[in-house]
C-alpha cells in the first residue's frame, strides 16, 4: 500500500481526534424543543446531569479525565457554520418549510455550548453537570452522551491490533446486515415497517453510526425514513426525525406551584407544542409521570394528535394500551402512529410489527442496538467494555427546583426520593412495573 | 476522507490490474517438483490443460476472453526478481538450507512462462493448454488457476456498489474468523492441530488470500505452520509448505513402455524423490492410481517415509487405511504424519482431529474453503458466481502419450477412456467409490 506521507504527518499534528466536530451532530428533537423553550420559557435555568444507570461499569476508571475534558472543551469551541444554518433555514422538515424562526436561527448563529462541571464520585462515576439557561444546557445532552460513549469505546479498543479491529468491524457489519436482512424478510410478510436511526447518543463512534445509516439506506430503501442525527440527515439528504423528550414535562412540572399545576403540566407541554408544530410532529411522549394516568386524564384534543411514542413499558403492552385509548376516545387507530424507540432491536421490532400489523401505523426508532451492538465482536473474546451501557443525560433541576421523572418503569425514575413520592401521589402509579434497564 | 489525487491518477494509468505480479505467487511444491523434473526428465515434453469439473458453470460466458488473454500475457512478461532468487537460495525450507541447486536457481533466473493455447469449447468452457518442456509447462498450473478463479470472482462482483462489497468482505471475514475460533476451541479439546494455508489456486483474490493468511497467523499462533504460497511465505516470514503432486506419477506412468513399468511408475517417483529430498519432505501422495493398490504393492521402504497425503477418499476412511498400512508394515503411526488437504473445511477438520487424536500426527492443508468461501456473503442475496468451482490444471500428455489419473473417486479420473480402462486393469479398482466433487 502506498504510504501517503503528507496525510500521515498531517494527522499526527492533531492534538485530539474530536468526537463532536459540528453542532449539527446532535438529535433533531433538540432544535424543535429548544425553539419551544426559547419561546415559552426563555428565562428558565435548567441543570442537566449525566447518570450512568449501569452502575457496574465504573466510567471514571475507564475513561481518562484529561481526554474527557479535552473532548468537552473542544465541543465548546464549535459554532454553527454558515452552510449548516442555511440548510436549517432552507430545508423542509416533516414536510414543513421554514420550521425554524428567524429569531431562533439568529440565536443559533452565536450559540456555543455552555460551561460544564466535572467531578468524580466515590463510586467511580463521573458527575458531569451543565447549569445555565435551559435552551443552552439542553443542547449538551447529545454531545455529552456521545463523547462519553465514544471515549469508553476507544478505551476498550486501545491496544487492539489493526487486525483485531478489522475483525471487530467485520463482525459488527455482518451483524447489522443480518438484522437488515431480517427486516427485509419481515416486510415481505407484514408490509412496510418504517425505521429511523436514533442511535447518536449511544453510538460506538461517529463513523460507525454513519456506516449504520448507510447500511439502512442501502438495505431498506424507502422503509428507511430518516435519522435523528441532523448532520447525517444534511450530508446524506435524509429526513431528520424526532419530536420531543421528557425534559419538557419535567421542567414544566418542576416549575408548577402546586399539585394542581403539577397534574396539568404534561398537558400544558402539549398545548404549547401544538401552537408551534403540527401534523406528524404531534407525537405524544406519555410516560414521563406514568402512561396510564397520562392517558386517563388527557384532554380529548390530545387524542387528535398524530401519534404516541411509548418509552418505558414493554412495547407491545404499551401499544395495546394506547390503541385502546384511541378507541375509547372514538378515534380510528389505523390512522394513528405508534413510535417505538425504547431499546428496540430486531427481535422486538419483529414482534411489534407482527403484533400491530393492520391495527395502527408503526414507526421504529432504532438506537443503541443498531449503533452500538459489539457484543462478542472482539476477536480476542468477550470485551465487556464494548457493550453498550444505559447512560442518560437528564434535566435534574429547573430554577433551583428538583426535576422528577417517574416513568412506567421505576428503574428509570429520576429525582429526589421525597419529590418522587409526591409525584407518585399526584399522578398515581397505576400500570407501573419494574423491569431491568439494559440500555 | 482525503482524496489522494496522485494515487488515483496513477492507478488509472494501469491498463489491467494484474492478478499474478510475481512468479513466486505460486505453490511451493512446484519448485520442488520442477527441480526434480529437470534432474530426472529434462527432455520430457508435457502438456497441461485446464478442466472445469463444475460443468454447470460456463466459464467462457462469464470471463471475458480479452481479459483472460491480458492476464495470461502479463504473467508471461514476469521474471523472477533478484531479491526473490536470493531468498530462494538463502532461505531454509523444511529445515534444509540450500535445498535448491545452483543449476536450478540459474534456470529460474531466465525462466518465463511458456506460450499458451486458448480456445472456446462448444459447451461454454475455455480450453486452455500449455505445451512444452515439462519443467516449463508445469509452472503454469497455479497462475492459470488463480487467474481464472480471480477473473470469475471479479466478474461476479462487477456492478456491486462500494457498500455491497463492504458487506461482502465483512461477512467473509466474520466467517473465516468464526472458523478460526472453532479451531481454537478444538485445540483446547484435542491438542494442537497444525494448519497450513493451501488456497492459492482457488482463491477469491490475492489480497483476500493474504487476509486469510494474516487471520490464521493472528488466530492460530504456532498452530499455523505456513502457507503453500511462496510469495506470502517470503513476505510474511512464514514456512513455505508443500511436497509433490499427481503430475509426477502421471508422467512417469505415461512414459512407461509396458504394464510392468506402469505398475512400477508410482514407486519410481518415490525413489527419485527420496534421492533429492529427505525428512519431512517425504510425504506420499498415494491416490493417483488408487490408494488401496498403491499401499498393497508398495515396497517396504515406502513405509519409512514421514507421511501420507490422502487426496480423494473421504479423509477419515483414508487415514484409517494408511494407519492400518503402517501398522501392518510394523511402523508406529504415532510417529507418522497424515496430511489432509482435499476440500477440507472446519467441519471435516474437526472430525479428522477428533478421529485421529493420539493415533498419528495430523496436518491440515486448508485450501478452497478457506480462501474462497463467499457463499451467501453478497448482500443482494445469493450470487452463485462467488461460489468456488472445481477447476483443475492437470497434465494431459507426456511426449505425446496420454496422461491418466484414476484417483480413489472415479469423478476425479483424468484421461481418455481406453487408457483409463487399461490403468484400471493394471492397478485394479479396489477401494474406489464415487462421491460428488465440490471443489
Amino acid at each position: 500500500m502506498t504510504l501517503d506521507i503528507a496525510t500521515r504527518v498531517y494527522d499526527h499534528g492533531f492534538r485530539i481526534d474530536p468526537i463532536v466536530r459540528t453542532l449539527l451532530d446532535t438529535d433533531f428533537y433538540k432544535f424543535l424543543m429548544v425553539q419551544l423553550i426559547r419561546a415559552q420559557a426563555p428565562n428558565v435555568r435548567a441543570t442537566f446531569g449525566l447518570v450512568n444507570r449501569t452502575t457496574s461499569v465504573k466510567l471514571a476508571a475507564i475513561v481518562d479525565e484529561r481526554e474527557l475534558r479535552d473532548q468537552l472543551d473542544h465541543a465548546r469551541t464549535i459554532r454553527f457554520q454558515k452552510n449548516e444554518l442555511i440548510w436549517l433555514a432552507g430545508n423542509t422538515f416533516y414536510g414543513v418549510r421554514h420550521i425554524f424562526s428567524a429569531d431562533f436561527l439568529d440565536w443559533l448563529e452565536t450559540f456555543r455550548l455552555p460551561p460544564y462541571e466535572l467531578a468524580r464520585t466515590a463510586d467511580g462515576q463521573y458527575e458531569l453537570t451543565f447549569e445555565g439557561p435551559w435552551a443552552e444546557t439542553s443542547m449538551w445532552e447529545i454531545p455529552a452522551l456521545s463523547i462519553l460513549n465514544e471515549l469508553r469505546a476507544r478505551a476498550a479498543m486501545k491496544g487492539m491490533s489493526r487486525f483485531e479491529l478489522d475483525v471487530l468491524y467485520a463482525r459488527a457489519k455482518a451483524r447489522v446486515w443480518a438484522k437488515i436482512e431480517r427486516l427485509r424478510v419481515l416486510e415481505r410478510e407484514v408490509g412496510q415497517v418504517p425505521v429511523a436511526e436514533f442511535g447518536t447518543r449511544r453510538r460506538h463512534g461517529f463513523l460507525w453510526q454513519k456506516w449504520c445509516v448507510e447500511a439502512l439506506k442501502e438495505g431498506l430503501g424507502d422503509s428507511f425514513v430518516g435519522t435523528s442525527n441532523v448532520k447525517m440527515a444534511m450530508d446524506a439528504a435524509l429526513e431528520a426525525i424526532g419530536t420531543n423528550a421528557h425534559e419538557l414535562p419535567m421542567v414544566y412540572a418542576a416549575l408548577a406551584r402546586d399539585d394542581a399545576e403539577l397534574r396539568d403540566a404534561p398537558y400544558r407541554v402539549l398545548a404549547d407544542w401544538a401552537r408551534m408544530y403540527h401534523g406528524n410532529l404531534l407525537v405524544i411522549l406519555p410516560d414521563t409521570f406514568g402512561t396510564t394516568s397520562f392517558l386517563r386524564d388527557a384532554p380529548d384534543w390530545a387524542a387528535d394528535w398524530k401519534g404516541v411514542r411509548p418509552d418505558s413499558k414493554p412495547p407491545l403492552e404499551a401499544a395495546d394500551e394506547v390503541i385502546a385509548w384511541w378507541q375509547a376516545r372514538g378515534r380510528d387507530p389505523t390512522d394513528k402512529l405508534i413510535v417505538l424507540s425504547d431499546g428496540m432491536d430486531i427481535d422486538t421490532i419483529e414482534a411489534a410489527a407482527r403484533h400491530l400489523a393492520g391495527r395502527c401505523r408503526l414507526s421504529i426508532g432504532w438506537g443503541t442496538h443498531l449503533t452500538n451492538d459489539f457484543r462478542d465482536c472482539a476477536p480476542a473474546g468477550s470485551n465487556p467494555h464494548l457493550e453498550a451501557i444505559s447512560l442518560v443525560c437528564k434535566v435534574v433541576a429547573a430554577d433551583g427546583r428538583p426535576a422528577v421523572k417517574l416513568s412506567d418503569n421505576p428503574e428509570k425514575a429520576v429525582g429526589p426520593a421525597d419529590e418522587v413520592a409526591r409525584y407518585a401521589r399526584v399522578f398515581g402509579t397505576e400500570g407501573f412495573r419494574s423491569h431491568r434497564v439494559i440500555v
